[in-house]
Order: structure tokens, then sequence, then C-alpha cells
């Protein structure tokens, strides 16, 4: 609804960054790092004006996501595999109130582990695994879902790691995809949440082993996911606890109520 | 399916326990405590055999959750208000881990802010509230549910505190009752999640100030719901993360591929 | 993600229109008649380009909704109340047959009991009622919902009917709205469905004794409505039955498949 | 939470039965028919006491489903394949009206297509197919779902009819079950939803090609799921629409509302 065109939709791509560091593979792979590939497949494959910044875990003490950054920030991609535990707890507290603020997050792949995604899912959020190039099929369940336009029925990805189900996480609110691995195992691996004012979009395609990245499909799934989550020109306010007197929405509105200043604690 | 008169349902009843010290009107509604008034009304209306035992939050350090008190537990009500801040960090990752594993967990009104239900939503928990003696009617949107049987829809409550939307909690797996109250609010009043194998029931009608846990038609509801949420003589395990031989499924039990100790991080 | 900028987004309003020709009140309420006071809301609430056509009833054998109508439609809104019984079984499984193909739907206020809503839900959507002039209030209960932006929480209607819990409709996919009224009922009064490919709303407020097509919020939240149904530029196609060899998807498409015509019934 | 002694659980297996009569495999695999192939698996796997009668499609010209029996009933399970086109629209209706009313229903495998199963979906229910003996491995993503106790994650089927995405349902309340064959794809094989005051259950895994009836863990679903289906003993009542004074509920009950009749058309 809102004018779109009115500014861009910004992005920020945050990455662990170690493995790019010391994995000759994945430099191989990923020559602009994984963060560069991803980027790169957003500026290709997003409809309308877009900003796509980077942040890495050593950009400093809160990795390059301050509250300046968050609050100018639509949709925040994340991705994280073998340093889950440096996250400084600071920063997940921080981006968990900007997502129930109304900022958008993409949870990549191994990103399943981090801190931020087991906070706002409140479970282990464990699952099977196996490295072995099995061939994933990523089919979609939910044809009329905006994250699922324009890619095949199953998207084919040559060689990816295995991820297989009991995936726990709460009960989605839409499962979009559903994969298989060569092995015959299944994952939900498309699925969106809702907290608070924030979109939430899980994608478990994408490994730094493999070139995923870089494949079409999964570039136009994480396009259009960002469209999908980008709170666009919603306000963004963290959700209170506030007291209302009887009769209040007829003379006030919610938001004069709070700036009066009622947010204490139930009686 | 399970035999049910094989043992009993056991169940904690988790009480803060500070109003009762200090409050007249509390202890006038409440000669038993609060914890006694719940206690009393599952011992009434639940069907089959059941053990309820009582713990605080002033039993010791732990709060009367000890591992081997939850390892022993199928069901625990959790009761809080003003104190929240005191429950300790190390008993909420402990009965976090036992829902996750099986145990089933029913909050209870302004527990919607405690620290155990905002780690397991990964929201704010935030609402509105008005504590002016408000009707409450709850009414009945799951008829089929189990934990709905056996009451009327609405359920009158005389006297309440309001709480109203929005109220910031994931999407629920089941949306059973919805209240109203004289100054016109709605509340999603009870409310299913599934968290790991624990299956968690929040139910906002009950309040220090109000003789609401002596009302039939809620003790049945928190009856119904404890039924509803004991795991019975389902295993419980915590869900982990482990890596999967291609065609395990054919060969050795995921208990057994567990047991060898694969659990290590995906590479 | 697509340019609506390159077409209109095309809009029939479908009205039984018989209230306007017997019902003094409702002449004067809606001297445009209700489908006039609907597609205006549309024109002036409605982000980007429209075209609203208005469709009756009495416009011939198929109600002027033929083929190719609704093959120019992105969204159909759907008015009905005393002659559901009039409407034809032949347009019903027209209508459903688009819908599964894409074509975005709006049920409204009484059209809960039209043919097409019940044929799409299979249930019975029998609900509770009284038309004495309640106040009605709407609650929303999903704040980042495309559906609730720009309007309050909550949105006040001085007078309307009221209908209540328990409405006898499947879980909904979202609930977006939950409506309270002066006598104390409670109502779902907005929710989303999707069947097929095609995406459902069914709003409650507007009835023809009541001036409720002509208030502003819930013209705003018919507007998002459409915005939010519409298909925009996914291909209508209906779902189908088809046998697929092995391993086809390495070698073609799913279309292509279809239309080598494979759709015989399983063995 | 009702005494499940105090009487047995109602069952009726309806079978289409015309494989059975012409098809030498079927008969060699199937020597008690399909129908007793179930039943004898609900036999062995149900706990508690089960009474289970088999009802056929050439019973007579309500095929065995008179409102006698249908009243007398918990649960009902459907399997038809080649003949959907004969059962009669009026037995199609009693059914429908029962599961409403309360009645459980479980729809089995090419039951998808069945008159029955599409008139409660509202959609096409159509699906991907392929019968060639495809090994189907059954995973379970809801662990704590009353269904999914008792069996393994996966269930290993060595041979099954292919069943694949897109299946064409709506959103599924829940799903329990999804499972991968051999070829790749994926299906949600086990989901529920909730229809008036009755449960639903479809699972996809049997096929009278393959001796899947006799496996027993696909028994162990089938008696999981009777068991959650049936409505034990809640009231069966049809949902209904009915006009009510304010204030109804501080007066008279919902039942004495009704019973007066006021289940005339909203105004």
């Amino acid at each position: 609804m809102t004018d779109t065109a009115a500014r861009p939709t910004r992005v920020v791509v945050w990455m662990e960054g170690r493995h790019e560091q010391i994995d000759e593979k994945v430099q191989r792979l990923y020559p602009d790092g994984m963060a560069g590939a991803i980027a790169a497949g957003l500026r290709e494959q997003f409809e309308g004006p877009l900003e796509v910044r980077i942040a890495l875990l050593d950009d400093g003490p809160d990795h390059g996501l301050s509250e300046e950054v968050l609050a100018a920030t639509d949709v925040l991609l994340w991705w994280g595999h073998k340093a889950h535990g440096e996250v400084s707890d600071e920063v997940v507290a921080r981006v968990q109130s900007h997502v129930l603020s109304g900022l958008g997050l993409l949870v990549l792949h191994s990103g399943h582990w981090s801190k931020i995604f087991r906070t706002l899912m409140g479970t282990s959020c464990t699952l099977k695994w196996r490295n072995e190039a099995d061939r994933e099929l990523v089919w979609t369940v939910a044809p009329s879902h905006p994250i699922a336009q324009g890619v095949p029925s199953p998207i084919v990805i040559p060689e990816q790691e295995m991820y297989g189900e009991f995936f726990d996480i709460p009960v989605p609110d839409e499962v979009v995809f559903i994969s298989s691995f060569s092995g015959g195992e299944v994952f939900r691996s498309g699925v969106t949440f809702t907290r608070g004012l924030g979109r939430i979009f899980y994608f478990s395609p994408g490994d730094q082993d493999y070139p995923v990245y870089f494949h079409e499909d999964v570039r136009r799934v994480l396009a259009n996911a960002v469209a999908w989550a980008s709170p666009g020109d919603r306000e963004r306010e963290h959700p209170s606890l506030a007291r209302f007197d009887s009769g209040w929405f007829e003379t006030e509105s919610e938001q004069s109520v709070k700036a009066r200043g009622s947010g204490r604690t139930p009686e």
C-alpha cells in the first residue's frame, strides 16, 4: 500500500565472517565473502530501490549493529555458524528489541542456532544434519505466498548440507517451503514467524561449503522475503504495558495514553 | 491412549506468595493462599488420580523447583506478579529445559510477565490493563477443544482485572477463549503453545484481588488444561542436535544414533 | 514486488441489491446503494490505480459474474443477506473455481451465510446475532498485518448489528481483528483464509441498517484487504491432479508435465 | 478427562470396496478386504474398549451410513478411490452434518478426492502422484501430538504410491507428519482440521496395491487418531444461527435460548 518508490528498502546483511578468514574452500567459493554474494543477490533480484550494507561480527564490540544502524534498517539478514557464542548478549537484546518494534529479520541456514533466533523462538532450534553433498529439493507448499513468487517448485540445489526434522522450533505462522534431501530426510526449510511488530523468515538453503548463495532461485527467495518482512512506513514502536481508564478510546488515542505515562506494573 | 489409571498425574503449583504475606485483602479472599485455592480447585475438578504439591518463591534458592522436583512433575502451574525479578535465572533456564523435554506448563494471569513465559515466547508479553472490577466474559471459540469441555460460554466472572489487546505474544497454536470486559476491551484469554516437546497453556482469569480461583468454571478450565498439557507416559527428552549418516533409519534408531554421540556442531 | 503501477487492480463489488429496492431506511442511508458506498470507499482509500465495477444479483442469470468478468478481476467483494438462496449454484461453482485459481475474495458481513462462503469453508458459518444498535469495537490483534495498517485500535462503530461467537468457521489462517459489542459478546471480525491459490478475507462490520460503509476506518480496512488479496501478476491457474515420472523435475517443468496431459485418476 | 472405560469408542470403517471385487492383486494382499485389514489394525492397536463396524458403498442407497448409524458412531474412517462419483450427495451432506456436530472423521489415502473431504475442505484436494513403488518415509514434525505417539520417525514404508505437493488443501490446523519419497517429492501426509465440532485427520499412507494397512506403525497412527478424533462424551450438536437478547447470559443458557426458537435469519 505504501509508495515504495518514495524511499529505498534498507537492508543490513550481518555475517559472522570467520570461515572467509580461514577456510580456503570458502574463499574460493565466495571470493567476496558470503555477505558479498548475498548482497549481490539482493541487488540482482529485488524489485525497487534498495540499500544494502554489510555488518560483521568483527566490526567492533557491537558487531556493526548499533542502535543507530538498527533504527535505520528495515530488514536484517543473519548468517552465523561457528562463533554464535561470541555475539554479545547486549547486541542480541538490542536486535530482539528492534524486531519487536518492527524490524524485519531473515535468519539464514546455520543461523538456526544463533542466540538471536533461539531468543526469539524460545526453543532449542536443534535439528538433524549431515554434510555430505545431498541434493536438496525445495518444494513450495504455500504457492500464493509472496515469498514463493517467481521460483520453480522444486528449487533444485545440486549439493547442500542436509538439515532434517525434528526441527525444534515453535509451530510457524506459515510453512512456505519443505525440502527433501537425497538421503530421504525432510525439513521445513522456509517458515515465517511474527514476534511483536516484527516479521521473521527462516530459510535453510545456504552453506559455506556450497555455492548456494549464487543460485538464482535462492536469491529470488531472499529478495522476496526482504520485501515481505520490511515494515515499510509502519511506525516502529516497542510493545508496551500500560494502564487504560474505562472508555479511554472515546476520548484519546492509545498513543496519548501511553505518552501520559501509565506503564506501571498491573495491580 | 495411555492408561491414566496406572499412576497419578503429578502437578506442582508454583506461587510467588508475596501478596499473601503482606496484603490483608488477599489474606481474607485466599485464607489458604492462592496456591491453596488453586490446588483445591484441581483436586475438586480433575478426573482421575492426582498429586498436587505447592512450591513457593521463598522455598530456598531454587524456589522449590530442583531438578528432582521437575523431573518428577507432569504439569507445572505458574503464578507470579510483583516479584518476577526475584526468580533466579538458573531456575528459569531449568524450567525452560524441562518444558522443551515435555513438562506441561500452565501460566496464570499476571504470570504473562514472568521470566519463564517471556523466555518461552520470545516477545515482551505486554498488554493493556485496568484494575477496576470489570465484569469479564470468557467466550469459547474452540468448542471441541479438550480445555473447553464442561464450561458454559461465556463463563461469567463478576469482577476481574481487565487485560486487553494488543497482547504481545507469538501467534498461538490455538485460541480457545476470548474475553470481553465491561469497558469494551477484548483479550485472547486462553491460548496454547508448543515449545519443544512441552505443551503450554496461558489462562488470564485469576487475580489476587478477586476470588477468581474459587470460581467453579475457572477451576474446571485449569483441571482440563492439566490433563491436556500432561505428557503422560511420553518419554521426556530434550531435543538435541546430532549428525546422522545417510540411510541411518534403515539400520538403527534415532536414539541409538544420539547415544553414539554425534551431537557436534554442524560443519 | 510486482510493479503495481503497470496496471490497475481490478475489483468487482458484488451486491445482492434487494434491500435497496424495498427498504426506505436503506435507501436513505445508502442513496447510491451499498455497492455504491463500498465502491466509493475503495476509490477514496486505495493507494494506486484501481478499477471498480459493480455486479448485482439481478444482472441476468449469471448475476453479472460471467467467466469473462471473473477472469478479468483481481478481487471480488461479496455482500448478500436475504437472497442467498437465489444465487445460482453454477455461479457459485464458477466463483469457487476462480478463487482456487487465484482470485481474491472479500466476504462482507451477512455474506457469512452466502453459498460461496459456506462452500469455501465447509462449515455452517452460523453465529449469534442481535440487531439492537450495539456499539462495536474492532480491536487489532495482528498489528503488523497489512490489512490492519492505518486504522486505530479499536475502530469505534457507534451502532452495529451484533455478531457473536461461536462463529462456525474453520480455524482462520490469521485473526486480524476481534470485536466486542455493548452487550458483551465477542467476534472474530476480521479473519483470513487461503483456498487453492486464492486469498480470502472475511470482515463483519457493515450492515444495511447502519451507515457502516461510510466509516473511514472500515473503508481503509477494505482497501487494505483488496491490496492484500489481489494476486497481482501471479499466474492464475486451477490446482490440478497429475502424474509425474520419477525425476521429472530434472528434465521438464511442472507446466510441461501437465500440458502433456497426465491428469488421470491415481492408480 | 472422560471415563473412557465407561463405554467403548464406536468406529465405522467406510470402504468403497470395488478393488476387492475385481482386482486379483488386491484380493491377494487383502484377503479380508482393505476394511478388514484396517479394522483388525484398530483392534490390535487401540487401547481401551472399541467397537468396529464396516460399511460399504454397496450397502444400499445410503452406503451403510444412515442417520441412526452415524448418530451412534464416534469416529468414521473413509477410504475411496475409483467410485467417488457413486457416493450419493445426500449421504455426503449427512456425513458433513454429523462431522459439524462432533463426529470424528479419518480420511485415508485416495479419500483425498472424495466428495466428503472436498466438501469439508472447500478446495480441489488435488496433488501429484506416481504409482511406482517409491519408498515412503513418514517423518514426525509434531512429536508431542497424541497422534504421533509410539511410532518411530521416520516410519519406513518400503513400497507406496507417491503423493506429492502441492496438495491443494486449506492450511491445516496441525501438520503432524511430512513424508518424502524415493523420487524426492514431499507431502504433508498427516494433517488435522477442525470443522464445526468435529475433528478431522487426513493420513495418506495406505493403498490398494501395497500391504500398507498391515504395517504396525500405520496401524498405530490410525488407532491414535481414532482416540484423538473421538468426541467422547461431548454433546453432539449442530452449530446453529440464533438471535440472543442483550444480557441473555445473565438469565438463561445458550441451550435454552435456542430451544425458545430464535433461529431466524439475521435482520
